[in-house]
């Protein structure tokens, strides 16, 4: 289906890698861009305080942010410890943007069945002298560019059947109640969970979910509770999460990434 | 008066958060300016390093930078704690700018008396499903979107009087000297303060700032005292701060936001 | 040479100080530039998190930085203690971009022997008004927005011969061994030297780095050594440095800017 549409570039890419703020090795992929890709409309960064190597990490953050933007977006993804083995790079087009990122893994939790996926070329679009240990500014970039100039990423390299499909862990429907786990902890502390909001069947409320050995109810809003308490909310990717109002709930309860975490009725 | 001017956007809508930037939050939000907004020029972050719930930092903030841009500007500050509450969102035309923010105090050092405010519709402009934890996102961004595109601000909701006109502490006369607070403590660790230049009497020397029972001359620029020592400086929005050469003033003198600080004549 | 060619802008300017990500002085600048440049295409930040008045530091980042960016980029390093000071401001021309920072050692491991220097004329495009401790957002800024409009760098202000041409220390060539020193510590812990690869006469298998008294093979790759081990490599610039696999060289052998590396035969 998508095979048969022409790529249309919106003119914008999205970087998430795990390269930090500090050093210039994010504005130095900035600047290939800007030296290759005359159409670039926007530069947006998702973000680059990816802990190191932590591929689980950037699938959330990738999972969730790309649906928002405009069709036509190429979103760059390179949290890559295998950097310099012959680890393919992916290029995947899916429901109208198109993804690239090592396969370790990380387009996993992304990608839908529908997705057409390559094995990249380094050859066609990457710089003609490439370092063994920054890829984003030698590979992944200047096949942005090229994109946004209007080359097919269906074109850039071989399909591949057995790319690495990683996923996040399931939430169990234990009948009348849900076990699942933290995803991640966000900037304000929130632990977002992979319990989905259908999981409350309508009725908020009428649950609390179950970390650490306590139970906190679900609410509709932060508001719903004094400055200070735990509460369980939907949060706005439409996962379950556990928060404080005006505060941390990974400090005030203990969580990390990977924490349990169960749903069940309420009382 | 600015009710009879036309609206004509400059393209450039600026972010202030609280968000951090360690997630994918702001990164969303610029793909919703780049999904409704294709005349976007560009998209400037004033900080997303406002500690969590801080409205007054942000007001600081707000009220010194917008200034520096172009007429036709769309400010979007989402320090929200009542995100998900009836709280109402204001829009407000002033000065040739336009505010976007929670009527929770933000706005109150930002605006003049001859503001035009709007309680905003969250239907005309907002996505059409809304989260109650994300508003930036689903209400604040495509609304600053809309704007850019030509949506005239004004007629965005009804307007309002009674909306909070929270101020920052005035500093007091005293007859010779004049009591304030600090503000703002910066990345450099400098304490900006209340007290405005203009209180020197185009005398700098002849003053002193008065914190934690010491006192510190005030100079023309760093270059006046040797590293590591403390001064008084007119600083760039022509406030009177505390300053370390080569150093943190909040760290040496011991000071955080509101703490007292006295401007005295010299010696 | 270059002077006789006209001055084509891209439309890119890059930024890079150590005001920090906290405060809205980097937003204020980037306002300033959208109201004096409608040309401006991209703003890039190279980075902000410089440590405070650490010149050295801005150095490596630009040195390394500015190639990768289009003909035409007007590039702004602000690490300035002494702003407020009558230090000069540099404007240089080299290899086809601009170069805008202090006269204080900034530029000097930047700019080629073919540099054309001028000592800025700060009435020219600065802000008429100027205050003595933000000439980023008084001098600078302006200054780079004039010339992204087109006015000549080279016209900016009277040749200066005796700029600060710092550089950085130079490997020692000791005769089958080299010695060096630790040039940055970057967001990964990787410990960047000055010794460049062409010393590994190409056969980086052949030797290793020494630091505080162990010796460590140089790799081709992260991917020749288990996780958790030390190893040497070729830097995306071409220079050896310090790293771990999946961990930080800085934390892991004791490393901080300056600190002594030697290259040496292996085994």
């Amino acid at each position: 289906m998508s095979a048969t549409r022409t790529w249309s570039p919106s003119g914008v890419v999205t970087l998430l890698t795990d390269f930090g703020e500090a050093d210039t090795y994010v504005g130095v992929m900035k600047g290939v861009l800007c030296s290759r890709a005359p159409r670039l409309r926007q530069v947006v960064d998702l973000s680059h305080l990816v802990p190191p190597q932590n591929v689980r990490n950037a699938s959330f953050h990738l999972a969730h942010a790309w649906r928002w933007f405009p069709e036509g977006t190429v979103h760059v993804a390179v949290v890559d410890p295998g950097v310099g083995t012959p680890r393919p790079i992916l290029v995947a087009r899916d429901r109208g943007h198109v993804f690239l990122a090592p396969d370790n893994g990380l387009l996993g939790p992304v990608l839908s069945p529908d997705a057409e996926v390559r094995a990249l070329d380094l050859d066609l679009h990457g710089l003609p002298e490439r370092s063994s240990t920054f890829h984003g500014r030698d590979v992944f970039v200047p096949t942005a560019a090229a994109f946004v100039e209007g080359a097919d990423p269906l074109a850039s390299g071989a399909p591949i059947a057995d790319w690495r499909r990683d996923a996040f862990p399931d939430p169990v429907d234990e009948g009348g109640a849900w076990s699942g786990e933290v995803l991640c902890i966000d900037h304000f502390g929130n632990a977002i969970t992979n319990l989905p909001a259908s999981a409350l069947a309508g009725d908020p409320e009428a649950w609390a979910l179950v970390a650490g050995g306590d139970a906190y109810r679900v609410r509709r809003t932060y508001g719903a509770v004094e400055r200070g308490e735990v509460l369980g909310l939907v949060d706005s990717y439409g996962l379950l999460e556990l928060a404080v109002r005006d505060g941390s709930a990974a400090r005030t309860v203990g969580l990390t990434e990977g924490a349990p975490m169960r749903l069940e009725r309420h009382g």
